[in-house]
């Protein structure tokens, strides 16, 4: 019986390309699992959405990936682990990993200052989430939140070095100045490809937190006390499912994934779930 | 008979707000007319997004507005305009505006020198729609498409008057420099929101074109033409549907509706339609 859970897949969503990024650190971590990969390009972004909306596309997302027969869920979209992962856990019962909580304990447990900031989406930042699970743990420590919305539009568009991204991402981070933090949380799956600026514009005195080493750490451990990792001894299968396969998606799929991962691409009908 | 579909509604669709500058126009041509508008908020943009997937939409929503007894239905958002009329006009007995063919005729009547530009969403220009209306009655006419995709994302966030938005419309724009056009459409009902800048940056010699008042007129002539306007003499009543109620739609709407349009928002399920 055990046997047969091992080799199931581990199943990935998010609202779309950004996922990527922590695909990219799972597929690093654990080689030999086979994984599904969701992204809901149809309907992508989630998060300008409202709460309600959220909800509803993440148990759509969850029920495809289960009937793919997945042993896990990761949600590797901080806008639907920051406003719907209670349904999610009332709904299934199949065992979640998001991206908060992972980033968050790590955030906390390396700031001096406990002082910590966070850039994310409208409905990560307005869900409250992260300053949530840090005080929850940490009831000294202070969470400071920006929403930074237009940095999933131009990464999709690849501005990445440029003149007016740079303009964009410095006056976002200027209202994060006066707080005195010392560890930025990058709050969104996206945020990845700006890393190296925001480290260049917040200095060195300032630790920034990536949401997908620490998820796929998290990942890896949960299936080792679980029981259920792979142990083939062979380079696990990915497949990617999308609602819409966009026009310009090899081109942005390129700029997240940064290995060698390469799988066939299907779309399916997300409404139907 | 008649009188009953005079009083009827007129249907206006879009992916999201931006067709709010459409109804803008539509209200201050014909202001005794009834008006249901649909905004797809739930799965907005659909600029990004494949053919197959837009044409999907696009019969969804003209569903939805079927379903309220309009008398017409605008389609006020330049991607489903250029991607999806024909399968509208198969699909559905009910005539049909869309944002494209008046403004492609209007820049048509007003190029001196037979060169036009065309800026809009990855969809619109991918399909190559204006350019082949224009010629499929201008046939010398030279139509020069760019593609803008983040003037949507940069007026939803309100950056209007901003400078990384000049640094962006002056990087687009330069592309369109050396075509020696006189004549530039503004092929995405977003745009209005930039065009003073857009005018200052092509300078005085190039006239623009955005798409909400040719296409209001064209709905005056039609209504007026199939004998179908609402001659009651009292204000009509402006009702707006939307597939989610975004965190922020009271200030993205204070930004595309000028006029004092005001109305009941209520939210529909469109994927049942």
């Amino acid at each position: 019986m055990k046997r047969k859970i091992q080799s199931k897949p581990i199943g990935i969503f998010d609202s779309g390309v950004g996922g990527l990024t922590v695909l990219n650190e799972v597929v690093k971590h654990l080689p030999n699992e086979n994984i599904i990969y969701f992204g809901d390009t149809a309907r992508v972004p989630y998060g300008s959405k409202s709460v309600e909306t959220i909800k509803k596309f993440a148990i759509q997302d969850s029920k495809f990936l289960i009937s793919m027969k997945v042993k896990m869920i990761v949600v590797a979209c901080n806008t639907v682990s920051s406003n719907a992962m209670n349904i999610l856990h009332e709904s299934f019962d199949i065992p979640f990993v998001d991206v908060l909580l992972p980033n968050a304990m790590y955030a906390s447990q390396i700031t001096r200052k406990k002082r910590i900031g966070v850039i994310g989406t409208a409905a990560t930042i307005e869900s409250g989430a992260y300053s949530k699970i840090i005080n929850k743990f940490n009831k000294t420590h202070k969470v400071f939140s920006l929403a930074t919305p237009l940095l999933v539009p131009l990464a999709e568009e690849g501005l990445i070095d440029n003149k007016a991204t740079n303009i964009i991402l410095e006056d976002y981070l200027s209202n994060l100045k006066e707080y005195d933090i010392d560890t930025l949380i990058l709050g969104c799956t996206h945020y990845p490809l700006f890393e190296k600026r925001i480290k260049e514009i917040v200095g060195k005195d300032i630790q920034v937190v990536n949401s997908a080493r620490q998820t796929a750490r998290t990942v890896k451990s949960m299936l080792e006390d679980m029981g259920i990792l792979n142990l083939e001894n062979k380079k696990g299968d990915v497949r990617f499912y999308l609602s819409d396969i966009p026009r310009n998606f090899r081109k942005i799929a390129q700029r997240f994934l940064k290995q060698n991962t390469t799988g066939k691409v299907l779309k399916i009908n997300i409404e139907n779930f």
